[in-house]
């Protein structure tokens, strides 16, 4: 039985503030040994003090932009990006968020959010051993709609490995490697919601993917772009091979 | 609180089985109102006898591949194929599925998910007013490992509409569309497991998503490539760019 809940009564996050003293005030009933508890990036990035003046979030994402993955020009004018943030994570916005922040204010995403769910187990452990990780909302290639994602982890196995594990036929497992953190991220978010402010659930009963605090976090998921098909939108990969075919035939 | 678990106890499933019966004999306490039951796209091919020899399944990935996306072959040979199947799903073996199928077999994904879905609710109404999800394991762009997705969804909403809500300084959310029948596809993975025989969960605690059984069902996910930006993959794309751009240079 997986049981996941969230916590009432997180307060509003400012610079500065403990995470691991709101979160253990915050708690209803008592972390136990194996919990994992999942905060949404936007807490973590208050406390982190990310927020930035930007009467602009475009140019904000700009700023956050690593790389330009694709981008498409509606009908009305406005442009959509996806980009590669200095995380390697590929999103509409770089992870610029400009909802519920001050006006005039955007928030950036935690600089390391692995280094942030690690200090978080660090503390929280000093209750119980618990895995932390931190989510992020993403789209998706293909499939219309958000669902929410695994963008730091502390203390707990990013993957579920089954490689070398079988079928009930004897034979190798094809699929080789769930993405746990990504699965709990967006099991948490059926409770956490987004108008809400419960940025912080609790999902106990998978005690067996918490470990040590040096396992490899939430980094580990992002796709080498080298060895990533869909690197780069098709309109944009097509422009590049055009410009270079036509210098070729010329 | 969100309850997920899986049933124990569901036999191998052979053609023409009743999936609804096998789904009530196995449960161990009682399906309530507002139930949603997740269960996995295998069992439903097996019960709607979508099993077929084939003794390559790269032929049968052949048959069932409606456009090849993407593809790409590794330095020992093995191609790897990103395709759409006939279900509009972007995945890397068009639902071709050859583990825990006999030797010389392979299963095929549902004819059409969504109605089997509502088949299933429609059924399991008799006793309880559940929603249904039917999965499958997908790999993602630009993120390493596989989440599990709905393929097909009965009685139940698969975005959580937020359009129109504000934020809590009274500005409209940006993200808008949170797709909670991948997140609730993705959690039961985490209690379903990959090597056991676990094809079946419930979850309780979300009946606000349970509606009618002629809700929109899991096609409504899949993007139209026509408004997809990775509709194509980038080699693929570039290839197709440089080949125009040398005709139109020549």
């Amino acid at each position: 039985m997986l049981q996941i809940w969230a916590l009432d009564g997180i307060p509003e996050i400012a610079p500065g503030d403990d995470l691991v003293g709101v979160i253990l005030d915050a708690v209803d009933r008592p972390l136990e040994d194996g919990d994992i508890v999942v905060v949404t990036s936007k807490v973590v990035s208050k406390a982190e003090g990310r927020i930035i003046r930007a009467d602009d979030r475009e140019d904000a994402i700009t700023r956050e932009t690593v790389r330009l993955v694709a981008s498409r020009t509606s009908p009305t004018g406005h442009v959509t990006r996806i980009v590669e943030n200095p995380l390697g994570i590929v999103s509409a916005a770089a992870g610029v968020d400009a909802s519920n922040t001050p006006e005039g204010t955007v928030l950036l995403l935690p600089v390391d959010p692995d280094a942030s769910a690690r200090r978080l187990a660090e503390g929280l452990r000093a209750v119980a051993r618990v895995g932390v990780i931190i989510t992020d909302t993403l789209g998706r290639a293909w499939r219309e709609g958000q669902t929410d994602h695994a963008i730091g982890a502390g203390g707990i196995h990013v993957f579920e490995d089954l490689r070398g594990t079988t079928d009930t036929e004897g034979r190798p497992l094809v699929v080789t490697l769930p993405c746990v953190a990504d699965e709990i991220a967006a099991a948490t978010d059926l409770v956490k919601g987004k108008a809400a402010r419960r940025p912080v659930a609790v999902v106990r009963g998978r005690a067996d993917l918490v470990g040590d605090l040096d396992l490899p976090g939430a980094r580990s998921i992002v796709r080498d772009p080298a060895r990533d098909m869909f690197r780069q939108g098709a309109d944009e990969a097509y422009a590049e091979g055009f410009a270079a075919g036509r210098a070729a035939g010329s």
